[in-house]
């Protein structure tokens, strides 16, 4: 089968034997999969990482203990938990000390014709969604998390800083969910996309943000500037969302964050039951946010792509 | 009257005219006040600060409009509010953006014979609480303010990093607060009065603390380097309360913080009404944290004494 790898910040595709199926795991076939900017990281050489990367993905289910789930089309939640630790009973095996990631931290990823993960991390995709959108899932997942950690009433103003991939899926997350979503972000064809969602935008200029405007910022520029911004951004007693990574150490200050009494929140992956919920009703559409679609042998291509000023997502299909 | 000023890093006394009192103030005449670490940032050029700092005091009351507060032991709000805007409505006097702080911002501070505040920013001292306790009262509030802003379960393991003087204070509310406070810091004298409270000390040797173990960390080192290891010290999901400022820029590691979901919150300020209960109650004690008392002449050397290394609180009097 075919095999996307990545070592020392280069992509390769090869040709590679069908992963053994450990017991209590199923045997997917990739439909697609999408390139994450976490991928884009891991290619800059974020955890050392060298191996199949990928963790956004649609597939079909070939192979399994339990014929029931044979030729189900299935996204698949990414960390690969114990199952027994204390984090595992109190259903956040997200955060089990002992995971594995699905191509990001000791499991193989999902860049590949055939993928294995344990049968508790499939869930069925609607026949209603589409493959392209259910390929969104994973991602949409954590921009729902962001409901999962705070309280943000309906009807509060809400920024969303970045228009990135995140950025239009957590405004669009927020929009749903009945938040007034001012985002802000440097691509006026990018922003057309959530102001279709019925989210407010503004092209920034010159960095110029509003001061101390709002009870709720999330941090979706991946930027350390960006997070900054938001902290400007944020009244008294009000809470950023980190939502993407910066690398390294981020300058940050905490003068207006201890004066102001802000609360930081850091945010990663999410259940993926409410993100499965909005696609299938529509109310989140993901279909104007696929840049391209690359067979997998072009992976090299596309992970240049994917880098583009400009590029939304890059999709990879076998 | 004498009056302490601060003027490019140097500490003055000199005699001044009484100050005026504006209408609906009272005319305080100083008993007590102390050197806080914000009084040292003052001196560094925090803020930009000229004139007369101090923020801590105890003293009676001389003049005002209403006769009941005559001859009053009192301790003060710091925050002069507007009493107008939606802050001061909602019972947030401290976050009003038009506030000016005494002994830090447009106001003239304590540090000096008789000083001005509105009568609604004065709570009575309780006869049983000493002139050297109750100038505590802004610091211990300043630590009470925590548990106004995070809900720490009675019985949670909660770590204090720093043993300062509000790092003491601190150990002190969450261990009456019923809390299983584990106290890291540099210095043995210091964490022994933590210790006759209770709380489990430890001293640190070589950095060398425990990683992802509480739910609950405050940083209470006034250090970028504290910061980063509160982060590390906090399980996933857990809450870092920020509760000194670091100069300047902090660099902080984002990714432990998206990655496990950790909680920053910046905590300044709290009521006064639960640090006077504690005094009083004699369940927090702070007759150990007092370095020396010095006359209000002698400020130049109490400032120089507040930041030696091993130094408590440095008090000054009338």
């Amino acid at each position: 089968m075919l095999a996307v790898r990545l070592e020392n910040g280069i992509v390769s595709v090869s040709k590679q034997a069908a992963p053994r199926r450990p017991p209590g795991f199923a045997l997917v076939r990739l439909l697609y999969g999408g390139i994450c900017n976490t991928d884009l990281e891991l290619q800059r050489g974020y955890y050392g990482f060298r191996g199949t990367p990928g963790h956004e993905f649609v597939g079909e289910v070939v192979q399994t203990d339990d014929g029931d789930w044979i030729g189900q089309r299935v996204v698949g939640e990414i960390n690969l938990a114990c199952r027994k630790c204390d984090w595992c009973r109190r259903g956040l095996a997200r955060h089990c000390p002992r995971r594995r990631v699905l191509g990001i931290v000791k499991h193989p990823g999902a860049f590949r014709e055939l993928l294995t993960l344990p049968i508790e991390n499939l869930h069925r995709v609607p026949r209603s969604v589409p493959d392209e959108a259910a390929v969104f899932v994973e991602p949409l997942a954590a921009a729902c998390e962001i409901l999962d950690q705070v309280k943000i009433p309906r009807g509060a103003a809400v920024a969303v800083l970045g228009d990135g991939k995140l950025g239009l899926l957590i405004s669009q997350v927020l929009r749903v969910h009945g938040a007034e979503v001012h985002q802000y972000g440097r691509h006026p064809e990018k922003l057309r996309i959530a102001a279709a969602a019925g989210v407010d935008t503004q092209v920034v200029r010159n960095g110029k943000l509003p001061r101390a405007k709002y009870d709720y910022v999330a941090d979706a520029t991946g930027s350390a500037l960006g997070l900054r911004q938001a902290i400007e951004m944020t009244r008294p007693r009000g809470t950023v969302i980190l939502k993407s990574t910066v690398h390294g150490l981020a300058r940050i200050d905490t003068a207006p964050v201890i004066v102001n009494e802000i609360t930081l929140v850091g945010s990663r992956c999410g259940r993926f039951e409410p993100a499965l919920r909005l696609l299938r009703s529509g109310r989140v559409r993901v279909d104007r946010m696929i840049s391209e679609a690359l067979p997998l042998e072009q992976a090299p291509l596309a992970f240049r792509r994917a880098q583009a000023s400009g590029a939304l997502k890059v999709l990879l299909h076998a």
